[in-house]
């Protein structure tokens, strides 16, 4: 891995470092949360909206529901999308990604601390360059947190703190030309052999894994690696994360 | 009138004046045109894409198109709506404002000139505290300079100035509590009597009026001071569309 | 506009002349109002649907709703066009027109009046030759006398006279090379320049204005020549309306 | 069968007698055939548009192509139903009778005499009494042969009369208490036991043949006088289809 | 008919000759009846769903409801048939027959003896050689009956015997080359002239009845003909089903 | 892992040890690939569509394509789930499971050798009872080497063996109770508090690995007893695979 950390990515980044990330809260003044994330040139909305009250399955649980919905706007990408409204379906992709982070945001949170309440997370891609899922993430999580905050305060809810277990931040790794590689943008996401998201708590847990390699498989190795780079990474990213939350 | 510009509004305004604009230009790089704009706390995210080539109705008519595709992120209003896409199908709203903001940009421009290409404008409302549609057609004008200098640039057309005849621009007028009024932001717009959008060229005519008045009707004499207001406050629209275009 | 008097157009009217007018009530036995409308050769069936009791949306307010529904047969114009139905979707131009002929009907309606009921029109078009959506508004509004009538009898409302406040009539007026002309069949509204849908009560105030001037922006003076001629098209609408009201 | 004929309906008919069939032809003009079926109450608009050239999978084969589609109106029945275009699918109702007309059509045409070219039917229902699918039928065959007629007329084909191998027409007999009907009004339809629509040639063979029993199963016997009342049903609705024709 | 007898087909069968038919009983584990019916290289999974209370429009009416679903895998014909869930909606076909199916189940079902109880039948086509609604009937009344005998056990219903008024079976007759033929696999089927499904009872009446003759009208006499053919196969197809009801 | 091994689970399994395979080749006569696998109680039938030709994206680009559509049928598990189709969408979860069995087969597909052809697995699950998914990939790998052979006798691709550059398997592995346990049936999948679906080659790398934590976080410990589960079971799988596949 030492010899690999001297090579230079086509944006002068070493393997293992991340792109620069902000993150701005209070970002739109209607949602409980609004942050947005930027990682490099991919930059997402992500808005928190709590309801008091959970959908009728969920009724007389004494439990709460955290959810998401992830889009993208039609011009993030370099050629135009066509709105997933107008075709009258949403794609296999973005059903995908709207599930993954709504699970990595469930997974650090207490649905019974929540009570009957119900945050939707919104993920609205202004800007896509790779990533745009895990970025998504960890976004979210900030949103999810202002959220919750506003909930205490209008005694929707006891406790934010009860609620949140542990933090959750995401990032993409994957093997460029036989290298692994940290948080790739398009260009490097497209020519990568292997690509893994890795979401994980605070703590160093994994919440969500999901390589694909449908170019080349990898070895248990290369997976070894992989998870290394990936807990650099969120540990970077959450320190963004409580450094975005400290701001007020 | 005069009387009533002694009327202070809510947010401070006089009865004929208009929310503080501001246009960024090249707020994301994927597209040819790419605008943020914001009237008070309306906020609509314009872009424009510009294709060679024509949908199949359209072939070997020597002509270009123009269209415009609308929507609001779902927390962009204080209640979070649902995405049309999750519902599987577009609103009568929202197929409504994305007609007139398509009309408005054809009316300045001329589909000879722009030969056999497209452009799409897309318009996603961040924000919206009213006005929305009109800000949408201000700002969409902008993005659409932008997307015909750069094919201009890029030889795809001869000419972005024998495409636009003029500019235009949009603003709400309506009728509070009996008193007309400019640019109505979310709380005037709905307790209004009567709205009206009025898309105005830069010679001052019109191309679209959209008056309703589903509360109250609205006389002849009301409608003329409703078009006063309106002309003042797209010649000022049309003076901040410049100013923007004129930075680079 | 006295010179233009003397244009004759392409079916013998002058610039000013509506085409005429024929309004058949009892059109079919099932609604509680159904009319059928001739305006030239195009022909709409207008129903009215009274229904007690009210959306979810609306319950226990106290107030009732109008709504309207429009839609064309599929071979009412020269070149058929495909059922929404079995396209799945409704387009864009039949949402705008439903929308309209609600709020027109809603703008001479009182909620209060009408309690906790609901009208549903639906205007279908048989044959289609311009002016579809205006030939909607008159004859959505006989057919709504009628329905609000027929709940009156059955005891559902206190009094129909309380529910309606006004009338209302609507008609196309246009620019067709270079003439301001009143009430447009299909060949002249394809080649206007300007083309304005002006509905209007029996007090002559305005209830929607929709002027689109895709080919041609429009001068105010224009503009005023063409509310003269939707004033003098609207108040003989209404006269005919009163004579198919009057008779039994 | 003799004893039965002495049983009197609620509108006065015996059991072996249609209600009065009206077939207006030229009932709007687009249409290349248009006609107005109504029996008893029951009245459906029947258009023909005829088209040049076939459906992609039917190219190059030397066939035509004939095909139905069938709706109601949302106000034809006392109850409204609602939209099939706003409802965003068509029922399994719709979809089966607009297959039956197809089939029935089809039975008395010879593709290969109609040449590469379709005829697209449109039966759409302003008021529904009982016996929609069979009137639809009957009128639809009117409205075919007008359309071949235009289809000789205009050089697309031949011979209109070499496409037509017979004619067609269609008529509900029913078991209502026991008792073989003819023709059944909704309030029979609605209480038969037994239901069945019979599709008849001029030559008297069968085209289609629908009988359904959900409420009591019929025995062979009961069948046989069915048919017998279908027969006689048919024999007089094609009389009135060759009086409409012979008009002109 | 007698000389027919002689005629062989494709398949080694007479004219009056059943395909093999085998029934295997719970061939699932979850559903409360689970039928596999094969008749020759047709092969249906039939699934019979008990649900206590019925839906919304029955409720307090003291009936129960029986209702199916039939539907194709996508490789159950020769060519690969896209999914109706990807196409986003159900065909014409699909539509026709799983009402087909339901109505037959109901007319030997008595919905007051079932009380307020639900059945969804399921038929899907695992494989496709003609005749794949018929077999759905002749398998689903079987699975009816498991899952009637589950109610019962089960207590939610006081006896499955008191539903059941009769058994139903349906089965495929048509003319091929002017030879009445019973039960058509999947290549005579398609070369039928005339082509009819008889739903019959064990008493031997008619529950439906579908002839169609797209290809040729068929006279009456071929009609007794064909119904002689389906009452000795519909005799031979409810001694199979007893057969595999006799079994446990 | 050694104690671990000494629990006995529900079924009467050691923590690595699989249920029982049975895979059935030749299911049905249709398809190119036709599948039945069985694990445990999961049923999925697995057929592969070889289609000469690929879609117009993929056009002149020398490449084949493989993809995969997954279902279950309505009663495949306990409580009846209403059919996509009726619904009109496709679900998030079915979605996924589509795309990763696409990923799967495309990792061991050499889309060069295949040609401009297109192969298109369906799993359909006769019935659930946990790793439905991996069932899939496992089965639908079977299936895509009898099509492709069927492909190389019918001349369409030069070699079978070529195309395939490797085998592909797939198996579930969860912490249950603490327990990190292979091949999870339904009650243990819902139970566990992580869940990693597997797939591997024959060469022992990963094609796809998808942990999900939803209900309490893994730790890159317990990832790696997974990982040694997941192994082990992959080996036997494709044994299995082997057996099934030497047979004809």
């Amino acid at each position: 891995m030492l010899g690999e950390r001297s090579i230079v990515r086509a944006d002068g980044r070493k393997v293992d470092e991340l792109r620069p990330v902000r993150i701005t809260r209070h970002f739109t003044d209607a949602p409980e949360g609004s942050v947005l994330i930027e990682c490099g040139n991919t930059r997402v909305m992500c808005t928190a909206t709590f309801t008091a009250g959970v959908p009728r399955w969920r009724k007389d649980s004494g439990l709460g529901w955290v959810t998401a919905e992830y889009a993208m706007l039609p011009r993030a990408t370099a050629e135009r999308t066509d709105r997933e409204s107008v075709r009258g379906k949403i794609g296999g992709r973005t059903h995908e990604i709207s599930r993954l982070i709504g699970r990595c945001l469930r997974g650090v949170a207490d649905m019974k601390a929540l009570g009957e309440n119900m945050i939707q997370i919104d993920c609205d891609v202004l800007q896509a360059d790779g990533g745009t899922r895990t970025a998504s993430v960890t976004g979210a999580y900030v949103a999810l947190v202002d959220a919750l905050n506003w909930a205490e305060q209008h005694r929707h809810i006891r406790s934010a703190k009860k609620v949140l277990t542990d933090c959750v931040s995401a990032v993409s790794v994957g093997v460029i030309s036989g290298t692994p590689m940290l948080d790739l943008p398009y260009t490097e996401d497209s020519s990568a052999m292997t690509d893994m998201n890795v979401a994980m708590t605070g703590s160093g847990t994994f919440i969500e894994l999901q390589g694909t390699a449908e170019h080349r498989p990898f070895t248990r190795e290369e997976l070894g690696t992989l998870l290394d780079l990936a807990e650099k990474g969120n540990k970077e990213l959450q320190a963004a994360q409580r450094a975005a939350l400290a701001e007020d």
